[in-house]
Formats: structure tokens, sequence, C-alpha cells
């Protein structure tokens, strides 16, 4: 049964009281921004909260987290501070603790609608990192480009391979993206051309946002890894098909991911996702030992990519899949990340890579849906896509089904806007 | 010949009245971080400077940048602040401003030995980028790998190669590196083990701080590239060949860079350095022309690297080079980063690649000089090194040579502590 909430929830609302995620918003145009949680349709201001002293638990009194930027300085209390803001907001809206139900005043300063104040990056990133955590992923895109048979790496199963991302080009939901301009090789020449990214493309992830900083040269074991998880939002990793290719031996992608990373508002807390643990996947060969955890967990996250063209009415389902379709854990992608003593900080972003399931409609990318081009999408409009074009709109969602609720993490949403 | 100063410069000194490099110093722990300036054998402490109203310009007046933790502040207030901020201190320190020279508690409080000082990473490092900029280093190590032939990806020639770092690693000269552990595939075997790293290696580079935000999706014009270069450092992006060589495939070096890389104290500035532009070097092909600049200069810097053992009473020359055998300019590194778009923040690290030149002593790593181990290097006391041992020291230097004076870098200096 969903908990009780002194506002309406409305069916099927990614945010009940069981969620609580965080954001960064401004009410008004020149406004301080300030910490807040998504509650159905609303926001629930936490500077106000907090100004009125009722963040009042051993971990919190006398804190000025909220009334901040970013997450930032939240995140650096740790999860005894996290869980003791959880249950005390959680209270408050579930009316357990009167001072917020009672006070219509306060109710009135404290809660704002949703579609009434403007959501910003909620967390100050410093470094990020994206993984290519999903075997389907990869053994797609290597079979595209070795065959079936020299898909996966030799070094595939054996560690989560991850590269180093930009921070800078990370934007929040409904920022739009100009397609880049960059060097491409054409088929059948040896001379690459400069021209707008021709197969422009999304990818389906997500990632995390890690807490608390681990000593330099020191890795974060295994078992500790989830001390280190604050939470998680859903990722649209951009790429630029035709510039990686062209670019990316040897040293990786460059260019073609430099450009833009769109993720959702709304940090969800691993604390609200605990509920929705899975087992991790099975893995043959077995792991090194530093990747071996005693619980093995992912989390049961449906996800979903809608397209809408500028021909069509609404949004289409294009894809769907789920976070426990990854082959490398959160967990051990953070673990492999530090184990040679790499230091994590506050703020830190690790993004899984492309999340594609094993089936043809669980594909999380538009090189993967219309196989290289090979067999484009057809949109109900009779519209079709090999890749995306300007004025397609890009939105991905996410959320895990409880009994009677959903714990989600609303949208991140996104349009091509043609290269400048 | 040299400007005069009203303290005494050591012969061959980096840091004469022409240089003046920036850096962040605390005099005593637990002492507020604050920015000075190198010169001769001491620490001109700019926040004393700063507090006594001595930047006293349209561009610094009621300005508080020095008595900061970083050059960030500072850095945030461009070009014309820079040459303001120069000139003050010039003019302090020829005496031709006499408010330093005759104020002997003003000197007393502003300058400090530079050896009774502890210094600091300069820079709030945003992101970190490492290009590859060297041909010669580009077409050694593709030679080892490939073959002389095949030594060149065909994209070399038309784009400077570049990959995102890890920035929480950089530390700055005198803080040591443990060998970091990781996945290495062994000789003839297809199982990987776990293991310290066994060839650990040094890469020579120089690196540049941006200044200034570009909006997202608007690159930079190659003919703006210097408005947003600062300064620059010498830089040992320390690698760990064996976990980049089963790592790397496809998505490039991960683990093998994240776990530290080197920067040293002093950012010297292209205002400095600019006396010692010379031509960029001849390209062919002809770059497209995002990266032809009207004026194509590159910096005569003579560099080095040291290598002291713990048997070795001093430091031993190993490698000699120079920025400018670089293929790819600075100017070219940055126009290509933002062509897609892609924005910079101040802060920002743009390093080279190993800058290796055409002779064999011109070689900017281990893996190089020793060509992957098959041609030990030796030492002048009988040892002998393919890749770095526990306990080696490395130091690398830079300078570039005035008529009578040097502009000069000082050290990056760290030794290699066993893996933990």
């Amino acid at each position: 049964m969903p908990l009780p909430c002194i506002i309406d929830i409305p069916k099927d609302s990614h945010f009940p009281v069981e969620n609580l995620p965080y954001g960064v918003f401004t009410i008004r145009t020149g406004d301080s921004p300030r910490v807040g949680v998504a509650i159905g349709d609303q926001v629930l201001d936490l500077a106000v909260l907090e100004a009125a002293n009722l963040f009042n638990g051993p971990e919190l009194t006398h804190k000025s987290v909220f009334a901040q930027d970013s997450l930032n300085a939240f995140m650096d209390l740790g999860r005894p501070a996290w869980l003791e803001a959880r249950s005390t907001i959680q209270e408050l809206l579930t009316g357990e603790n009167p001072a917020l139900k009672n006070n219509a005043e306060l109710r009135h300063a404290a809660l704002h609608a949703m579609d009434e104040v403007t959501l910003q990056l909620p967390v100050k990133i410093g470094d990020y990192t994206d993984f290519y955590s999903s075997k389907h992923h990869a053994f797609n895109v290597g079979t595209m480009f070795r065959g079936a048979e020299n898909a996966l790496m030799p070094n595939y199963l054996h560690l989560p391979v991850g590269y180093h991302g930009r921070a800078s080009s990370i934007i929040v939901s409904g920022q739009d993206v100009h397609r880049p301009w960059g060097q491409v090789l054409p088929a059948d020449s040896d001379t690459p051309v400069y021209t707008p990214c021709r197969l422009f493309d999304f990818e389906l992830e997500m990632g995390f946002f890690t807490a608390g900083n681990n000593e330099l040269g020191h890795p974060i074991p295994i078992d500790r890894a989830e001390d280190y998880i604050f939470g998680f939002v859903v990722v649209n990793d951009w790429s630029a098909r035709d510039i990686q290719k062209w670019e990316y031996q040897p040293l990786g992608p460059f260019n073609a991911k430099n450009f833009a990373t769109s993720i959702s508002p709304w940090v969800v807390t691993l604390d609200a996702l605990n509920p929705f643990r899975v087992p991790g996947p099975k893995q043959d060969p077995e792991p090194f030992d530093y990747l071996k955890p005693k619980d093995h967990w992912s989390l049961d996250i449906n996800l979903d990519v809608q397209l809408q063209t500028e021909d069509m009415d609404q949004p289409h389902r294009i894809a769907e899949s789920n976070l426990n379709y990854l082959y490398w854990t959160p967990a051990q992608q953070l673990a492999h990340h530090t184990v040679t003593g790499c230091n994590l900080r506050t703020g830190d972003l690790l993004a899984s890579g492309t999340i594609s399931g094993p089936e043809k409609h669980q594909r999380g990318s538009m090189l993967e849906l219309s196989w290289r081009g090979t067999e484009p999408l057809e949109l109900p409009n009779g519209e079709t896509r090999k890749f995306l074009q300007d004025g397609d709109t890009v939105i991905m969602s996410g959320y895990c089904q409880g009994e009677g609720y959903r714990v989600g993490f609303g949208d991140v949403r996104s349009k091509v806007l043609p290269a400048l």
C-alpha cells in the first residue's frame, strides 16, 4: 500500500512519498536557487523548511545545506544525514509530523507547482565517467562493426570498460542541443570532410552521483561502494556517430561526445531505490575479487525512449529497457574506477553506457534500433528514421514499480536543433 | 638585457622579473592559502599587496582575487586584468614604482623564501583534456605496436587527437605516487591477472589552463584561441602501460591514466611566454580552415626529464625535448576541442600529450626511451631501467632562453612509491 500524503498525488506519478528525489530550482528569474524535493505535481522547498528549523535531528541541526545552488553540500554530509532528511521530509508529508499539514502559511511558502519552477542542473559535477556496461549494447555495436564472432573485445567480460567524459557540457532536461560540426570520413574516401554531424544519435543510459572523497591512492572496496552512491538520474549521452568513427582511434571518443550530455533533473536516492534491488547478473568468467561483492545487487528500473518529430502530435515509444540488463553493476563500476587508487569526489557522475536489452525493441540507441541505418525505424505517422533529424525531440524516462505506487525519474527531454 | 630587480635573482633562475608566474601557497600549516608570484628564490605574496591597495589600476581596484585558494577568480577577470597585474608587479619589482622597494615593513610582509612555503595545486581544475599532439611520439608508439608503415592512424594528420582525462587526480609537484594495481594480460595468455602495474611510465607533457567560458554550442574560432589561454605548466602524465594495453579497446585509456597526473606549481602566463613565440610546424595535408590560424605560432620551450634512483646521489638527465616539436599547436588543440560547440570553463587544463622530438634522446617516455623495454636505459651508476622502479624520482622541467635571462617553469618532481 502506498504511504499517505498531505497533498494529492496523481495516479502513476513518479513522485510519491516513497520517492522524494532531490533537485535544484528557482521560482522566478533572478531568484536564488534552492534545493527541493519533487512530490506529486509539486516541489517542496527545503530551504523554507530549513529556515523554519524543521530539520532538527542530530545530523542536520544548524546545517545550511538547502539554500544552495547545488546538492553538493547536502551530499557531502553522508548517508546518516541523507536518511535523517528523508525521514524528516517523509514525516512532514505523511502528516505523521503535523508541522506542515497544520500550517497553511508554511504550506503556501514551501510548496510550488512544478510547472511554475525552473529546474537546474542539480549537482556541481566534478568528473564525468561513462562506462560501457551493457553486454547487449556492446555485442550489438561490435557485431555491426566486426561481426558477431569478434563482437566483444577480449577484456569485456573481465572488467567494466569505461572512459572519461566531458563534465562541462552536461545539461539538464529541457535544454535543446545543436547538431555539432566536425570531421567525418565519407564512405569510399580517404580524405575527411568538415560537416555538420550526419549520424546524430542518443544513448539511453543511467548515471549515479557519488558523494564522499576517498584518498588518492586508496581504492574503495566493492563492499563499501554504496556508501559513496548518493542517487541516480536518467542520462541521454548524445553521440555523433560519424565524428566518432573517424576520430576514436587510438584514444577513444572525444568530439563525438563532448558537445552535450543531458540528464534528468531529479536525483532519485539509492535509499529510495533500495526496495527495488534485484540480484546482479550472472557473470562468467568469475570476476576478480575486487569486483566480487558480498551482496551482488542491481536495480529493477524500467526505462524507455520516446521520439517526437516535428510532424508528430505526440511522442512515440521507440525503445524500452531496464537497468538490470547491465552486465556490470553500479558497485562494480565504482570499484573498478578506483582500483588504481583514483579518487572520487562529491558530485562525480558515473554513467552506465547505453542500456540495451536482449530484444530488438530494447535497443538503447538509433545506431542499434536502425541497425546502422539498414533498418529504418517506422513511426506511426509514416515517417522513418535512421538517425535523428533536426526538430526531433527525444524523451527518456524511468521508474520502479512498487505495489500501488511508482518511484520514478521524470523525463530527460531535449530537441535536436539545426547545426549553427 | 635582463630587467633590474629590487631583490637578487640568482643566475639562471627560472623566475626573473620577465617571468612572474602565479602559484598558490601557504606559509604555515593551517594558514589561509593565497596567490603568489615566484621571483628568484622568493615568493611575492599578492594577498599582502592587494590588502595594501597596490593593485589600483582600472581592472583590479576593489577586486579581491589574491586572498584565494586558487587562481580561478583572477583568471576569470580576463587578459586586461592579467596585463594590468603583470605591469603592477613588474613596476614594484624593478623599483620603477618604489612602494615596495622603499618600504622595509611591506617587503618583510610580502616576500617569503620559496623553500619556506608550501605550494599547492594552483587552479581548481574543471575538465582535463589530454591531446596526442607530438607526431614523433605518435610515430614511435605506432611503430612499436603496428610497424612503421602503419604507425600513424589515418586521422592523425587531419586533427589533433585527444581524449578526456581525469581531473580529480591531478596533483602538484612534490606529491609522490603509488604504483597502481590493475588488470594486466600477461604475454602468451588470454586470461588477465590482477597485479601492481609492471610497466610504470612517465610522459613529458606541457599543459595550458584556459580562462573564460564560451557558450555551449558556440565554437571558439582559432584566431580567438589565445584570449582563452591563461598560462602553461609542465605535466607528467603518469601511465600504466600494461593496464592500458589490456583495457583501452574500444574506448581509450581509463585506469591506466586515472590514478595521478602531476603538474608544476607555477603557472607561466602566455604573456610571459610571448617573446618566445616561433612559427608553428609545417602541416601537410593542409588543415581545415577551423584549424588554420592567421598567425600560426608555437613556443620555444626547452624541456627535460631527469631520473634519480634510490642508489643515485643526484638526478641524471635522460631526455630533452621542446614544445615546438608538437605537430598540433595549443591554439589548434583549443579550436578543435570546441569545434563541436563544447564549452570550456575557467580552470580547464589542456595538455599536449607526450612531447617527443626527432632524435633518440628526445623521447618523452620510458616506453620510447627503452623502445618498449628492448633497449634498457643505462644510468651513470651502472643501473639500468626499462620502466620505472619503486623509489625512482622523476623530475621534469622547462625554460625559455632569453638574452641574459630565462623564463622557466621550475620542476615537477615526484617519486614512485610501492604499490599499497
